[in-house]
């Protein structure tokens, strides 16, 4: 097969949301998010995952249509409940009330319970930054890592995304709290290769760069070992309290991917400075950072976010690489 | 030298404040927090750097009886200037005030501008859990990590703690991102031990894990490699823009530990719920924690704080040990 275009791609997924009972709205805003995802390169919560998404939509897990409902609100801080909705389109709804808050209230909160995985947070970071807000959010997911000390997996990897706006690229952040998210194992798996750093232990409890292991073990390793466990439980604790949803030990009685609870945090910067003024303490950072002198020679200091700018811009020019399996599952969708 | 009590190295440290211009009501507040840091078993930001924060009041960084004062408000989200006093004490005031933002907005927060060297974070994070708040508060620091495929320090460790309130023992995670932070490094220094994981990089640009070695480079190995890197980024990102205060790029202009910025956001739990339910939340999930099976027969599974509490409890029965060397410093003051 070729490389497809982000309009192609897109159509393809409007089509199989409107069979799946997507009304059209929706079938637009996830049908983009989905193509987005796969363009700035992040397949595994992209094209990759999207079989897996209509599945849950065909077992009633995902209800296409529904939409998340105010529960309570305490001011800058609300609750709001998913109503087990596609997850991409309730957190994309919930960042532009967070967005609405901040307006108000210079900083917004809201906690979405009930709602189902989001796929690529940074999506929704990204989305806040073209808006010029700063967007922190997290959620949290099924039992997939031990706790520190442990071998039996009680804690989630619960994504983060943390966005700050800027002319020259915005600085977003974008990651699990396991060393690889489980989409990366899983894309390590099938190729064949190894991790480039330890990604979690293998049946003799090891420390292992074999994914296939890990998948055996599941014991992924949490970022900086107790330090990533110790957030994961914090984001848990947070997500769980701040919504008055499920945590991940009441996500775990079910084993399905649906549920989840997340916490959405927004920052209005223009009610104390310029976009201008906000773009000089930006770069000056970004800058500062990239300037660092490489560890070796000739290679160069990226900041998160950059490669997603550069990979968008390629894929956008060239076409999409979709891996031909997947492509094959989709026609059959 | 036999231990000491928590009252007598309250009552020290008092005397020396008091002898350092600092006002009694700031002296009382500011050696209480030293001496409870001591007593909770994290001397490294206790009693092992008060010399160091003595010795930066004399140097004039540190102004005793400075207060925060308010620059903005923008309703949930203000801005405070530290105006350089000691950076205990103005954590330990815009903790009071993010609670009571809090109890307005259901979220508040305080970013703050121009403060100083705050010691532990968790302390802030263990008196809000007191008070019934949830609290998530960092700093950042001058740079001494390098970001991902760099060599030289650009990002800092910019510490990080997130409290929620349990009755049977608040949870509360206090790190830095950093896999350690340079205190404890300082002490596996001192006493000449490998550390258990590696720390960072030697000369030769390996990992290393020779406390000595990483002080030799500075360069510090951030935890998960390049996620804690971005996760710095974002940090120092936040913490300069929402405060309009210096970034780790600027305060490594002076090389003095002085004139951080630092975000505050404070939820109030009781808008939504009893502390019995806030409890039943909590307790649920650190019980799924703990009932994780250990990697190794007969070791337990902890969450963060749990160790904090037995090291109080035993402290305040048996003393408190502290370093000869350092007391002896400590006597000079």
């Amino acid at each position: 097969m070729t490389n497809i275009s982000f309009d192609e791609l897109k159509i393809k997924l409007f089509n199989i949301l409107v069979k799946h009972d997507f009304e059209i709205e929706n079938a637009e805003l996830c049908s983009k998010i989905f193509a987005e995802n796969t363009l700035v390169g992040v397949a595994s919560h992209g094209i990759n995952r999207f079989s897996a998404f209509i599945n849950l939509v065909k077992s009633g897990h995902i209800i296409p249509n529904a939409k998340p409902t105010l529960v309570n609100s305490f001011g800058a801080w609300e609750q709001w409940d998913g109503n087990l909705g596609p997850g991409p389109l309730n957190a994309w709804r919930i960042t532009e009330r967070v967005i609405e808050l901040s307006k108000e209230n210079g900083v917004g909160v809201a906690a979405l319970k009930n709602t189902n995985h989001w796929m690529r947070p940074g999506a929704f970071g990204w989305e806040a930054a073209e808006r010029g807000h700063i967007l922190i959010c997290w959620t949290n997911t099924i039992p997939i890592m031990p706790p520190w000390k442990a071998k039996t997996p009680a804690v989630g990897n619960n994504p983060i995304t943390m966005a700050v706006p800027r002319s020259n690229g915005h600085v977003v952040l974008d990651m699990a709290l396991s060393q690889y998210a489980y989409g990366k194992l899983s894309t390590f798996r099938r190729e064949g290769k190894e991790l480039p750093y330890p990604g979690g232990f293998d049946t003799e409890g090891k420390l292992s760069t074999n994914a296939a292991a890990i998948y055996d073990t599941q014991r992924s390793l949490p970022i900086g070992y107790w330090k990533g466990a110790g957030l994961a439980i914090l984001f848990d604790l947070l997500a769980a309290i701040l919504s008055g949803g499920k945590s991940t030990n009441d996500l775990g009685k079910t084993r399905v991917d649906s549920g989840m609870s997340q916490v959405f945090i927004c920052f209005d910067p223009s009610k104390s400075y310029s976009a201008e003024a906000i773009n000089n303490i930006a770069d000056e950072i970004i800058e500062s950072v990239k300037n660092a002198e490489p560890a070796n020679k000739g290679a160069s200091v990226s900041y998160p976010g950059e490669r997603i700018i550069e990979t968008r811009k390629k894929n956008l020019k060239d076409g999409i690489y979709i891996h031909p399996e997947i492509w094959e599952k989709i026609q059959r969708l």
